[in-house]
């Protein structure tokens, strides 16, 4: 094992993982069950909107012809021969000096080619017959809503890789999508190493912590849009060790480990990698926290080597994870959007590489401002439970004043990016 | 009934709604299942962090005092009886002139009052035992993280009324939290009306279209952390009406009818609220779209009558339904935020009534842009697919130029606040 590791700049690191295959698997789903999923397929329009000539207002469906001497002092008098609401359509065409009662969004009678609103018109009954009369010429298509007008049959409408929202969703239902072909969730494995760790329900004991990155992690993975499988603790002897992975492997469509990755006489994973035969891409970043990040794949199956320390695990997660599962999706927008914005709070530490510093959003006065989420010692414990976005501060920079433009990286899994950019 | 609507300013309208009492129903999940739930409890430090002297670094636990005398031309020798990794523990106190080597994150044995740092100790052998030699003086606690520097045990870490994220759920497993109180999801009952309608999986039939509110709503009520009770169509033929809505009360903790709402010939709502015996807290509001949106109370449950126009139905929705939610799941912030930005494009109609208009928010040079998702006709039909927020545009205005200052109410249910307040 070499332990010689050379430091690579962070999107050296993500543009390694993102340049591997990631096989997209595509499964059918109810449109009941289709939010939040991923489009596997275009939608497009199947018919045109609106399907038919439809109507905008109440009023009468009429033959504009009829209304060309129409006026104040000789008002045109039409016989109503029926009413439509919505969803209804008229019984027969109009003829000549005659008109229909219409609803708003009722289909257009044949013979007419026109609505005058109700407002407009007057109404009487004559001899059990109803009529309306109306003073003014009307235009030929005046108040009709063309077929067609809105969408055209045949439109793509929504891309596949597109996340399925609530509008999409409404989109899917209007086009007789009653199932829709949407990318299957990745299956993400996770196994915790260190022998320092308890589980979750049980007491504390001398020496010992709880484990909290699988727990952290799985709900990152279920924020990322993918199904987490927790296969527990990894024993911290070799031998049981490689195999528990090797299995894994065949469970699960990619494998992330928490600890372990440094060069400590405790830190199995390096050697499991080398017995594997897998190619290690990276195993030092220059980056704080989680430069020990290692990432490495078997015949095209990652596996993430993430810190065993929490602030660095939740970074390495969001960075090299995130995206590779977006790619899995197969998103349009796979990374995380990096955007510019204000600091809110000195950070005077000089930064020999470049850092993520867990950080809140505001928005002031229209502008992006962004504060540490826990900058004292005491807060290092909870920052990650109010954590939306990294502050991302360039290797070799002194420190950074209140007021100062910075890089943001945004957690929010509502809003993506196509590219991953930083300046650092 | 009374025909004659008296509109209410939006902003009126979510206060009468919000000041009404929610039901919040408490029920306890495995921590497994708790990421994105609502903390129905206060989490609270169950023991120290870190709950014991812990290493920082690996290097040597020693006695400071061993080391007054060290020097560079006279080191101390200290016996190193043995090596502790991460989770275990010292076998015994060490005794003056002995030292333990200690992992990162490894208790500090009793006996030892600072660590050595690998790096400014030599180790050798001799008969059989191992020693390391120390050429400076080291300070009590130097290097130590000591028993409850980062939280004592009984801080409140984070407040009932919180989402779980990963940071929270990360809490949750350091302080043994396996299973936790959350809010119950509120169960919210769908009507769509309107005998234009065809399900989803019906063919198009001339004069009708396809249901897709009641699909878009369900994914609405998903986003916002509540579950969705599909119930059908309405019947247009007011006693099945009626009763439909009495038998649905019963199965859900709020319901939602689409359509119907309005003063027409078919809009049959506002009479079954009337025989219901509801209280209406609104059927009008100065607002575009949306306007007829009417919310009804009867023995404390709620009854929104959402627009059958699409756009309209949306807006409803986040404005009335979305905060009632929240407030049933006890939300610590349950308004959708509203912030300030800049409008990206003209939009010159004036408006005569306030108006929310469904845009994206873009970022550019850290100020929030906010563009309209769909200007144009066409667009019309995708405008939902690309909604994120809301441009709220204030009554009696004008019209508004690009660059303008506007508000923009976001839709992302990651971030939400106590306040709701509108300059219209």
């Amino acid at each position: 094992m070499n332990l010689h590791r050379e430091p690579i700049p962070v999107a050296e690191a993500v543009k390694r993982v993102l340049s591997l295959e990631a096989e997209n698997y595509i499964e059918k789903v109810k449109i009941e069950n289709s939010y939040d999923r991923i489009l596997a397929e275009d939608i497009v329009a199947t018919h045109s909107i609106p399907p038919f000539n439809k109507s905008p207002y109440d009023g009468f469906a009429i033959n504009s012809e009829s209304t060309n001497d129409a006026s104040k002092t000789s008002p045109v008098h039409l016989h109503v021969i029926e009413e439509i609401g919505a969803g209804h359509r008229a019984s027969r065409a109009i003829a000549p000096g005659e008109a229909v009662r219409i609803m708003t969004g009722a289909e257009i009678p044949e013979g007419a080619d026109c609505v005058a609103m109700f407002e407009i018109c007057q109404t009487y009954e004559a001899e059990d017959k109803s009529y309306m009369t109306i003073k003014r010429p009307m235009e030929k298509r005046q108040n009709i809503i063309e077929q067609g007008s809105e969408t055209k049959k045949g439109t793509l409408l929504v891309e596949k890789g597109t996340e399925i929202n609530p509008g999409v969703k409404a989109l899917l239902a209007t086009f007789g999508y009653s199932n829709v072909q949407v990318y299957r969730k990745p299956v993400v494995g996770v196994f915790a190493t260190g022998t320092e760790l308890l589980d979750v329900d049980q007491a504390l004991e001398p020496g010992k912590i709880r484990n909290s990155n699988a727990y952290m992690v799985t709900a990152q993975i279920e924020r990322s849009g993918a199904e987490p499988l927790y296969l527990g603790k990894l024993a911290d002897e070799f031998d049981r060790c490689y195999e528990a992975v090797s299995e894994a492997l065949n469970k699960v469509d990619m494998l992330i480990t928490t600890g372990g990755v440094s060069v400590g006489d405790y830190d199995l994973m390096p050697d499991v990698y080398e017995k594997l035969g897998a190619e290690v891409l990276f195993n030092k970043i220059a980056m704080r926290p989680g430069s020990v990040t290692t990432v490495a794949q078997v015949n095209g199956q990652l596996m993430f080597g993430l810190s065993g320390n929490p602030s660095a695990c939740y970074v390495g997660f969001e960075l090299y994870v995130y995206p590779y599962i977006q790619k899995s999706l197969n998103k349009t927008e796979p990374y995380h959007s990096i955007i510019e914005g204000i600091l809110g709070t000195d950070i005077m530490k000089p930064n020999p590489f470049t850092r993520f510093i867990r950080g809140s959003v505001a928005y002031e006065k229209g502008k992006v401002t962004v504060h540490p989420a826990g900058i004292d010692k005491s807060a290092v414990v909870t920052s990650l439970a109010h954590t939306n976005a990294f502050i991302i501060l360039k290797g070799g920079t002194r420190g950074y004043q209140k007021g100062d433009e910075v890089q943001v990286l945004l957690l929010s899994p509502n809003e993506g990016s196509q590219f991953f950019q930083i300046d650092a």
